[in-house]
């Protein structure tokens, strides 16, 4: 709130003052640990007196069930490129905390997405509003990725090729969820993009390299 | 509670006992990120067979989606103040202590001030109650940068101007906070303040430099 | 799970395993975080479409409210409590890990006892579970400090009064909340004891020592 | 997300790149701890206007009551098995990593397991379903053991000891769970195996020592 005045933020932008990392991360962790546990605080409970009918009940809910776990590893799949970004990083700007909140209010939203996916009725917008929350998620980090890159804020003995294989990680999968948008206007199994996109991805990158 | 003794509280008065930030620092980072995360939990879902009564029925929860914005901005900005002030700090009295509660019993209800501020009907009131809120927990904030700056709890680099920028930030909030709530008797565009009462300060102290 | 086996119990009663207080510590801060903040979670809200409505539907809730901001300073309490203590722990045996389980377990169940106490009918039986999960925190914290104290637990620059101080000051805390039990049967005022039990109590302190 | 490029699995896999095991344990100590505290969030309230109506009201919701308290003991358990386990442990593997989510997946399905054995109807199913749960969670649990064993990501002062006892207690436990399914077809008395069967192995591993 303090630092919504202009006059600080000019300030700032001439000379980036720089804050500790940790605590930022831990925020942060905190976070995307909450929001990756309220996933599944409604899945709907199978109701039933006999097994059979808490079996047809499962089935009823499967929806709901299969966007839970695709979030669940989807959340889990935003940590770990955060994990192995910051690893690198000790150091933050202003810039740099703007941004996290902006990917942390994406994770924020994800139970939210998932429930939205898991409804029936009207595919298409909702998977839409799902990957759209992906690609924004990943776009902003490519953003914190550049920041940390243009203003040296990684450890002295970080990897050299450690951006360049964040960037491409990253972009590969912007791809696959922007491409699988147009492909949900046809079938449901656009799902199956965020998959098959990375992974003929990792191939090619082999063969090239061979 | 085993500190409710009020022999003990005489005591403490007079010679503070000093306690590492530390854990306090990690304990509110915790809470606040649970209310941020709180913040969607209770989003409506926008329902219907199709696309076009999807977004119909998004409009309809305009104002719920609205105020959820709102909400994880103004809880950002609250956490980032803190952690900038918080990065000086390294010991903390029993009074700072029990100042860090009350603004943290703030961003507990924030949740359920932004559910509040959500609804129809009563607009001013339920404005009121939102607005009142944050005059609180600025207010609580600055009666703690008070204390770290009386009890020399800050660190020895910490830069001679971080608490007259600290008082100028929380005031001028303070300010925009406190003057909109008249304004929400008049109109639903009192949010505006929020905005343009800070934006309007910065360039005033440009002008003033210059 | 693995630790159940009578085998190793009987060997860790011999000679106690120590561990790093540090995770502990935390483990049990995100707990009561998180307790703390869902206390919050279910506040009825005020509802009406004019102000005198909604501060009337306000009035209504009364109690739920009175009961949320009560429970927030009870937690807040047995938080400051376990702060001040773990500030001179270092490691932890076992023993004392199951027994902040326990502890944490209370903590667990106040957002539900908050809700019990809050709803209407049958006054004192509410009262009286609310009362003795309380009762039963503070007697653990106890068994926890004595764990402490017998196990040399603690820093060496530990202040000698500290344990005497916080058997005190629990010590008066459950007598409050024991008394305040059967007074519950008599009067919905036995809120009052929490109160008044340990003012007196700290004022009789102050005049034995002039 | 973006190490789903398979090149770089490959490369992973010749040379297993490590990370400080820190931030893993403090995210997953953030997950567990909410797992466990979101486990009473959706308790039944007693209801009546007079005690006897809420003392009869408790009995009715009995099922709900127990099964949280055995699943708040059963993640207690899982936490300490995780906590003696990592004490030991500075670095970690991706593949740990990827070990660590699916056994965080079973953690924060503990609530919702809560939910569907608490429920009435189909008993055995219910039961099948948690104790599944709990196999995959320990299963998964030995599979990280086994590959701090073997990647040797333990500190020089481990206990040799270590691993061998960690193996036992899980072992058992597992039999533990595997062995209460088929016995649920039978009686509502299968949770006996639970506390029953690590309860004899620990007596009659006493004796062969002896």
């Amino acid at each position: 709130m303090t630092d919504a005045t202009p006059g600080e933020d000019t300030a700032a932008a001439s000379e980036e003052r720089l804050f500790a990392a940790e605590r930022l991360v831990f925020f942060s962790d905190a976070v995307v640990a909450i929001a990756i546990t309220l996933l599944a605080l409604e899945l709907p409970l199978p109701e039933g007196p006999s097994g059979t009918e808490l079996l047809h009940s499962l089935g009823d809910h499967k929806s709901e069930y299969i966007s839970f776990l695709i979030s669940f590893a989807v959340i889990g799949g935003h940590w770990r490129a955060h994990h192995r970004l910051f690893e690198h990083v000790t150091r933050v700007t202003s810039g740099l905390i703007r941004l996290t909140f902006v990917w942390l209010l994406m994770q924020v939203i994800m139970p939210f997405a998932t429930k939205v996916i898991g409804e029936d009725g009207a595919f298409e917008f909702r998977f839409v509003f799902y990957a759209v929350v992906q690609v924004v998620a990943m776009t902003v980090f490519v953003l914190m990725v550049w920041q940390i890159q243009r203003h040296h804020l990684y450890r002295a003995d970080t990897p050299p090729e450690l951006f360049g294989r964040t960037y491409r990680g990253a972009g590969v999968m912007i791809a696959a969820f922007a491409v699988s948008i147009p492909v949900a206007f046809f079938t449901t199994w656009a799902y199956a993009c965020w998959i098959v996109i990375p992974l003929v991805s990792g191939l090619l990158l082999r063969f090239r390299k061979d």
